[in-house]
């Protein structure tokens, strides 16, 4: 059993982006712009909503305030600030939710939030107090052996390890940078061959030789990518075909 | 027993605007920027904690989405956009609320919404309904005789009526405007006495003549006045003296 | 002869909109969003340099601060408040254009601010004075008939008339209404014959009943129409069989 | 003779900062805010006007896009990105001073994209190429002995050298740390003495022992400091006492 997540809801206004439509069908999770980088109320209520009809289980997607920037670019908040943001973005998209009647299941830091939590504790650390200060039952999705893992679990923040199957590792566990060669898995047979290693044995061939192990509870395919339907749909019969089952982490019993 | 409300929380960034720390100890409840008009995510934090040590009854106060404006320019935003901004507003401060501890009281519309929902059935539904989807039990202070009463009555929605000591009226209810001589009070004592009047008697003379009757549950004065703090220390001290006390009115047990 | 302009740099961010790629070869001028509805700087640096390529005529395209509306939306803005939010943006292009070494040739209010400035004078004004106050030789393109054609005329901008081969008209020069069947033409080929008779013949049949007569120096199509390259390949086939030849209007020498 | 510079136009909306009233007839050059980290076009505008009423020298003060952190914060941007958005900056400031008759002076960078620009090559040359694209008689006024002199004078843009009276220096020229003791000087005697003694000696004590030496063409007082109009009214005593007079920098004949 696994999870397959996507970020989902990249709309904004009158501008399109990623393909929910298509891919929702094939997903366990979803998280969810909050309008920070991408997403405004209205592409929020309606992705939670379809999300809702699918089943998904629905996380918040907290971002750096940067929308021209796609949240891509790290900006230098303070703790506090990525505090506040954090637990705006994410309390935005929990009453979107309570008001559609599904809870909200899950954080995960988006972009360059995220790529920051990794190395810099104090961001970590803002990231899942804010997390836990909306609901201390509410987990993170974290990348295995980052900073953003171990300050979640510092401070009790209960955790889904993650990994992507399009994405290539080095053998300690960073993601290879986009500028090597084979950094990104774009066939995909071979984001679902990947896959399936990575559930069924719990690691996955480096990039600079050996194998990086880990944990997974969840795969991470890129909804903006052109390809993810199809990458969506080899992983889902690869998967399949090995029995695995493809459902949303269960979490504890959620506050509405 | 009267509750008296005040804007709050309209700083952004480094600007700060009307004066939380001195006004707060003389209000019980405070309508608080939720990022449209003002109120960047760190000074919805600090306003939601100061409003806590202080016992305040707490309310969103969403808002058209512009900041260059203050939220006083009307938009002509469709239903289903002021349904999810109000929706996304309220969200937003009340994971805030929660974080700290405090239920989120009630919501009230800022500015230009405000007015264009006095009006406009469509606009005023939508607030309601946000209103009443993020918690049924949630009231929204409103003023008496406009459509937003109507409909957040029709919607099934606590409302708390809300009448102004600081502006004159006419006598079908409507609030003078600005451009008539006598449309703003300014004198702190005066302001005084007419939340007096309106509190005791349920009726304030009208500018065009008469008296415009209504029921009170809330006075409401403007912290971006320069004079705040006297008028609301006036208002205070000539409500002690009738009797009346100043509290900020009872809902029904909140969810946080 | 006649110009053929659409909309452009609709981009922001990490979204697309419109196929500026295959539709800048079809055209002789493009109206450039300046950041307020669309178009974000480097956007815009992208766009005027492919203008220039193909040898367009540049025009600056502003809005109403209105990201999330894309502009559509009616903003209660004063006339003091349009003057400077237009001449910012007029500037903002301006100076682009300036540093890509070709001239700014015409202004071009964009969707809601447009359609208030068609009836509201003090906006029309406001967006006529801030042309002129930037270049005096500017023209401001304006659909005729209308507030802004008459307060662009007052103040001595000159104007550039407009119609739209895919839009139906009522006799009294107004677009119909698009809740009426028929009020948008999707067939390239009536596009183009209405273009064909628009020009040629100096007016079109309108859709309830007679003629609507005019002058016209440019035609405008939709961008963000998903057919908008077939409607401008049909057009230009259609005008050029005719003798007409598809040129950038001539403005007086500008300033760099 | 030297140029005496503040920060002006940092209101935004409904909100305002700074004492441009009082402090404007005390300077002889302001650095105005362009739009993206405080300044709209009203108040960009209406401090033009002002600007032009008290014969300064105006320049744009061009920002990282972060209204909510005052473009304090360090924002991961390409250079590609902020050489777009300073000429954006730029060129829209340009036009409003256009529009009002004056000419643009000089360009200076604010807050977190100057402090990057000091230390970042690739940042600094993107700031000074914008700068050169829209005027290349522009000049950009700098910190010496940074990497945006150092970029500005490689690419030809001319170069305003500049010195903070309110800030204390470290001996190889660098600003300070504000968490030194002893790093900014509140009082406006002190900062008076200081500026005569950077005027008339070409250099100033070092907070680590020694003399920082520097040539100065222009001093910055902090306008968003409360006592900045003290500060400047001492400044400008001190130096007429000493026979110095203020006056803008001078600069070739500009482009209208």
């Amino acid at each position: 059993m696994i999870d397959l997540n996507a970020d989902a809801g990249e709309s904004y206004g009158a501008w399109r982006l990623g393909d929910d439509e298509h891919l929702f069908p094939l997903l366990s999770s979803v998280n969810v712009a909050c309008g920070f980088h991408a997403g405004d109320p209205l592409t929020m209520q309606a992705t939670v909503r379809r999300a809702k009809v699918h089943g998904l289980g629905i996380g918040a997607h907290p971002s750096y305030p940067d929308l021209p920037g796609f949240g891509r670019r790290i900006l230098d908040a303070s703790p506090e600030q990525v505090y506040a943001d954090t637990l705006y973005q994410i309390s935005a998209l929990g009453g979107m939710c309570r008001a559609a009647g599904v809870p909200l299941r899950h954080v995960k830091a988006h972009g360059a939030l995220s790529t920051r939590a990794w190395t810099h504790a104090p961001t970590a650390a803002a990231i899942a107090q804010a997390t836990r200060d909306y609901d201390s039952a509410l987990p993170l999705v974290v990348l295995p052996s980052t900073l953003l893992e171990t300050e979640a679990r510092r401070l009790g923040v209960p955790v889904v390890l993650e990994t992507f199957p399009e994405r290539a590792y080095l053998k300690d566990g960073r993601l290879a940078p986009r500028s090597l060669p084979g950094s990104s898995i774009h066939d995909p047979q071979e984001a679902a061959r990947r896959a399936v290693t990575m559930v069924k044995e719990g690691r996955i061939e480096a990039l600079d030789g050996g194998f990086f192990e880990f944990e997974v509870e969840t795969l991470c395919i890129h909804g903006d990518n052109p390809s993810a339907v199809q990458i969506a749909q080899a992983i889902r019969e690869a998967l399949a075909a090995e029995g695995v089952e493809v459902r949303a982490f269960s979490v504890p019993v959620p506050r509405l």
